[in-house]
């Protein structure tokens, strides 16, 4: 189906928005009530949803609850399952740095260590980015034979560490335990080729543990998700698209690169966003626009919060209607109830607005009214699709 | 699943009609409005959808725009991806012309070409067919040597070649421009193993053009769709049917031949297909009957006469329900929106109506109405696995 897609795929002066609001769906926090979203005043949100095409996805499958990587993967029509990407990868396109083919990428996340080594705070007191750039320098101390190191500040106590060199693999397994109390786990290969990687990144833990010793409370380091650069195709390729995401976080801006789309740099919030979408409004076709702080509440457990997020939201929909686009697409990359305090299975509304569409009066945007809506249950791999064939850029197959 | 579905066929006499209304499928002129089947007056339909199971289907996938032989595969069973058609064999198939595996068939369409050799009209005036099998009669005179050429008429300025010998291929770009004011592309060859064949079609489109020199408009040939006899599987193989179709557009019966249909020639409209739809209830069990105009009035942009179309069967389906069919499928074979002018990817509304359904109450055999019907949005392709089922044609899997 995919090379049969990219067969049908044609230039249309057509534009697609794509408004992510991550972790949207969610759970009512008391049984008989209503979600987050149905719980939200979203007067632009509701009249949208009456005049669109409307639904609820499943961003990998029945039952598989998405990371952030993989459920944005299925948004950009990619089968998350056929591209794994790991945590270190979308960490490292997430800052920029160009990495190449055979390079090792980990999420490093600066930690508090007790004097007998034990993790007493796996976040190091979350430290600002600004403190978390300085400790990113002090490593580049680190020194390692044959192997060159790369270590970028993310966002508060969140860096990434990339290795260069010949035989690595990412085969290697988390150093973080993910609990307090006990000490950091030895990077050990999960598969004997990657052995070398393995000391490597023991030697690397070791160094940035005596280089940071006077640090407290950033005095150790956890490394996660040891990735290698995947090979996906682009949307360009795929669908002729010339993608740009306009997210705030850098992770999303990540995952955006990896499959060819631009990312704007230095976009502090929605207004910031709104303004940068209407600047590249006319070199691009298809924009993805990103916000954060519905999961971050959801993660957080905070219904109430989660809520005026998506409330922001609504509020910042008619900067997107006026730019007029052909096709807009609102919906969320996985559900994460405040009930639950992460992300879940459940299906997240989706609608399809635009031209073109057959309206189904769908009274709320919310998971129930959604549910209801003519396009029922389908795979979140589906919405490019479908927004891609109304704006004509998938040509009649067969004759 | 093919040959599990393969293995549970089964022969009974329990009869399946197949009523296709082609293109079906549209969008309201306005927002806010109807589509062209949700404005028609339909009651025998209304009333069939209320005591069926209703729903829409995708005939091949999400945001995939079917064309009229793969959207047919489709509701015959098959997975279009896997049996691609050229537009050739299908027009020799439709004109009854027996294909032969190495045969390369190609659609021939008379064109006007100016003094300088430019197309001026690609359908050179629309010329009658019976025009069109005069000048068909002529081309006999192309010789080409160790190659066998035939040319049948098809209707209006369409025609067909096929081009029989050793070594030929269906590797051949059409030489239709798809544009006026320019000469017709020379048949190129877009593998080497068809640089006999791009010659062989080069030297006919010279002799072509020396016969029609003075047959204007009528002085030019287009081709297009080179195409070699693909290997699908029969109904009868696979299904163990005995399944006949009643079409009045070449093409149609074209498709049909091709999973082993037979196909009634020279029916004139809906009052012949009723007719021989009686002739021949008794010696077949799977009835395919088509009605083309609602698609050709959608192409031609005209909301109001596609209604009228839709309502034309709507008046005709009493005749097939005289026959008390065990399963009655009501469809389309893709969305032919008057307002697109084209074929669309957008669900295509069906009901399942006879003995043993689950009757869902759809107050309308609409698009909307259908999309939230039992079925939800299902692929095209099995709905003839549901009547196959319905009518004891599939046995239980397993034990």
């Amino acid at each position: 189906m995919d090379s049969t897609l990219k067969e049908l795929a044609t230039k249309t002066p057509k534009k697609i928005v794509l408004l992510v609001m991550d972790g949207v769906g969610g759970l009512p926090r008391e049984p008989g009530g209503k979600t987050e979203l149905e719980t939200a005043r979203t007067p632009n949100l509701d009249a949208l949803a009456a005049a669109a095409e409307c639904g609820v996805h499943l961003p990998i499958g029945f039952g598989i609850t998405p990371g952030s990587a993989p459920g944005h993967l299925a948004l950009f029509g990619y089968n998350p399952i056929e591209f794994p990407i790991g945590r270190g990868v979308v960490a490292a396109t997430g800052v920029a740095f160009p990495m190449k083919p055979g390079d090792v990428a980990a999420r490093l996340n600066f930690a508090t260590l007790d004097a007998a080594g034990a993790i007493s705070d796996r976040r190091a007191g979350r430290i600002p980015t600004e403190k978390c750039a300085q400790l990113c320098d002090l490593l580049k101390a680190v020194s390692i034979k044959g192997v060159e190191v790369f270590v970028k500040p993310v966002k508060d106590y969140r860096a990434v560490v990339v290795f260069r060199g010949k035989g690595l693999s990412d085969m290697v397994a988390d150093t973080d335990p993910q609990v307090t109390g006990v000490k950091p786990v030895d990077p050990a290969a999960t598969d004997p080729k990657a052995e070398l990687t393995a000391r490597v990144a023991k030697d690397f833990v070791a160094q940035a543990r005596k280089i940071l010793a006077s640090q407290a409370p950033a005095n150790g380091v956890l490394l996660r998700g040891f990735a290698e650069l995947p090979h996906i195709p682009s949307l360009q390729e795929l669908y002729q698209l010339s993608p740009i995401a306009l997210a705030v976080y850098p992770d999303y801006k990540g995952i955006s690169r990896l499959v060819g789309m631009e990312a704007i740099e230095d976009l502090a919030d929605l207004e910031a966003q709104a303004k940068a979408l209407a600047t590249v409004w006319d070199s691009h076709d298809f924009f993805f626009i990103h916000h954060k702080y519905t999961d971050s509440k959801g993660e957080d457990g905070d219904f109430d919060a989660k809520v005026k997020e998506i409330e922001k939201v609504d509020a910042f929909l008619p900067r997107v209607l006026d730019m007029k686009p052909d096709i807009l697409i609102v919906t969320g990359d996985h559900s994460t109830p405040a009930v639950a305090k992460s992300h879940t299975s459940h299906p997240v509304p989706f609608l399809i607005a635009g031209e073109g569409v057959r309206a189904d009066g769908t009274a709320k945007f919310g998971e129930r009214d959604c549910a209801r809506g003519l396009w029922g249950t389908i795979s979140g791999q589906m919405l490019i699709r479908i927004a891609l064939s109304y704006t004509g850029k998938l040509k009649k197959f067969g004759a």
